[in-house]
């Protein structure tokens, strides 16, 4: 090009179609990052991104822009290091029992999580509902933790991903999270950011993520590891579908009292198995297990006690009270608890995991408004799965509210999200 | 709704093509003129107009919403008050020649100008053009103007239309201009709170202008008059060509040279057309001409010199220099001109008016970045019409620039809007 595209030049071409060449893309972000270009810019892009999809040159060109945007660890000199992240979802705990997994598998976990988006939670979001816990780690507190401790898990920063952190709060503040492009940019900027020398990615898709289909998942995972490439990182990533919550829980304390639950032996199956493959997937990516070896070793270390040794050690290094994991009771809860009854006897077909998550957001485990700070104990607690029978009256959730006038609402929208049927009905 | 939708709601819910209530829509653009929320919302939103479009019951609530933002004057104790304005295109000069014809029929005159917005020029960027002239009327010398002189045209301002000068900034600067709901909006907003009691909108289609068929714009034609409904103004409109720009000017001080001609009885037929079909449409509406009468009263004005010396008490009226009608030589000048020459003999069959546009904003005509200010000399001014024949390197447009990089730059990207070929041949 011998005339460069303006900002407004790069929107006006990619709404109308026309070639933007990817520097052009990449220049666009960085004038977005150094300030000399206004949020309502990209907002406007983002949206063009939800709606038409992104070219994967753009994809790329972006997340050169935001890996640019901050600091970059190199954590290499401590052996084998791992992140564990997913693309988020309703009830996506996942990260929260794999991390200690696979610092019990012998990973050196250094892990960046990221806040809620939209209907979704956050893995800082979440750990954050643990008292006295700390995830805005200093850059050298979080070094010397996975130095010492073997595993810390930090949010975005001013100083690590740093233009992650802008482009996930203005996608979440402005409506326009779910583009499969942005999706792979922000997570791998938030990755590479990281310093972890393997990554393993749960890639979500079905009504509770932000990838709509199986086929969109895998793509966007191609894509990532494709984003990876320049980098020299081992990604492995493995499919989760969200069609109905992950586990049973959907809110911040619910989703860490879960995860204890999972640690200590227990908890839901689908949560389980998902946690076992992540972490076994990351375990083999960073070359401390065998192929194919990963995800039976995992199961070992949450039925060994391992994996909840190294997630005590984990909270009490972030200045958490380590007693969430083996104590219910040192969780924060909801003032009201309200049930949702099965208005007819049947089984149960649908669950709709973006309506769930809107729900909880609602009530106050995301954010309906820009800086709204999180109240951790409030959400939805699944008490049936897709394809459990009910009768009629039955409970089916238990909404966790701060008030009752509020967790009454929520139960009323919640309602319309649970379908019930003769068995074989499909509405 | 028992719950109100919060602005994020209403973008994702708009995004994903759930139903979102007018009441939610108004109060959504009202917390952002209210400085509750961000102009990162709705320049998301207007992304989602622009690619999806807007139910009509939304353009009302937004047109509600930018109404009640400002003051609105009520005009009617002058008499026979009137606007003339145009929906925006490449070379509009159309409300610089139609405000003085219509104010030589009897009109007073209270006209809101708008700025330029994308590839377009605005009525009041145009004006500014002017040495001298001040088109940022406080309100009491707008209304003193049009009852002592019988026409006033002023620009959106902190008081009137308050809102739609925030929308028409946000969208400009964020490439979300092209939308025919905003434009319907944005446009009547402007046009109830001037106050005049009858109005005349020339609605634009075509590449250089932001509806793309003959059937959108009348479409938006009549959601216009529907807006205008419940304020009981008189509202006329006719339909304007923008494939290939109107006359044979693009830029401020060209276009105010163009409207010169034609206020002498010269100039190009089609602005001239356009220009006495939109006083006319005026001077019927506002009921100081018999239906059926205006155009052939209009033409008759500017043949009289009456709309010439309307024009003149305006100007001057506006701290203007009114010698700008009447000798070519009052207006300034770009200091270089580059002709941009036909590459073979053939008959001109496309101009392309949004390229033409894009080329002078890129000059300096427009805005390619927020708070810009306007170059008032550089611009295009075509030679040819469609359906002209050249000659090998005969002259088809001057550019009008600032410095001969600029010039010759604007020349190659001009070169490809022209399209030249043999009698017949389509490409």
């Amino acid at each position: 090009m011998a005339v460069p595209f303006a900002p407004v030049e790069v929107i006006e071409r990619s709404r109308r179609g026309d070639r933007v060449d990817a520097e052009s893309v990449e220049s666009f972000v960085r004038s977005w990052l150094d300030g000399t270009s206004d949020d309502s810019l990209v907002s406007a892009w983002c949206m063009l991104a939800c709606v038409r999809g992104l070219d994967d040159d753009h994809v790329e060109a972006l997340a050169r822009a935001l890996i640019a945007s901050g600091d970059r660890l190199e954590l290499g000199r401590f052996g084998p290091t791992g992140d564990v992240d997913t693309t988020g979802g309703v009830g996506d705990t996942t990260p929260l029992v794999a991390a200690p997994v696979a610092a019990a598998l012998g990973v050196r976990v250094a892990a960046m999580g990221g806040r809620g988006l939209a209907h979704t939670g956050g893995t800082a979001d979440k750990l954050e509902a643990i008292p006295g816990l700390q995830v805005d780690l200093p850059l050298e507190r979080f070094v010397r933790q996975v130095r010492d401790v073997g595993i810390a898990v930090a949010a975005q920063s001013d100083r690590l991903a740093r233009g992650d952190r802008r482009l996930a709060e203005l996608r979440d503040a402005t409506g326009t999270v779910p583009a499969a492009g942005l999706v792979a940019a922000s997570t791998m900027a938030r990755k590479l950011a990281g310093g972890a020398g393997a990554v393993h990615l749960e890639v979500t898709f079905g009504s509770g993520a932000f990838l709509g289909s199986e086929e969109e998942a895998r793509a966007t995972a191609e894509l990532m590891v494709r984003i990876a490439e320049p980098w020299g990182r081992r990604i492995g990533w493995s499919l989760c579908d969200m069609e109905q919550p992950l586990g049973r829980c959907v809110g911040n304390a619910l989703e860490v009292g879960e995860a204890a639950e999972v640690l200590r032996g227990a908890g839901p199956a689908d949560l389980r198995d998902a946690a076992a493959r992540a972490a076994g997937g990351l375990a083999e990516a960073a070359g401390v297990v065998a192929e194919g070896e990963g995800s039976g070793r995992a199961r070992a270390a949450l039925a060994d006690g391992s994996a909840l040794a190294a997630a005590e050690r984990w909270i009490e290094a972030q200045s958490g009270d380590p007693a969430v994991w083996t104590d219910p009771g040192a969780l924060p809860t909801a003032p009201i608890r309200i049930d949702l009854t099965a208005l007819r006897a049947g089984v149960v077909h649908r669950i709709g995991a973006r309506g769930v998550g809107e729900v909880a957001r609602w009530l106050g485990a995301g954010r309906l408004h820009p800086g709204q700070s999180i109240d951790p104990v409030v959400g939805v607690e699944l008490l049936v799965s897709v394809g459990d029978p009910v009768d009629e009256g039955q409970p089916m959730a238990v909404i966790h509210a701060r008030d009752t006038w509020a967790g009454e609402q929520a139960r009323d929208m919640a309602a319309a999200w649970f379908g019930v049927g003769e068995e074989g009905e499909d509405a």
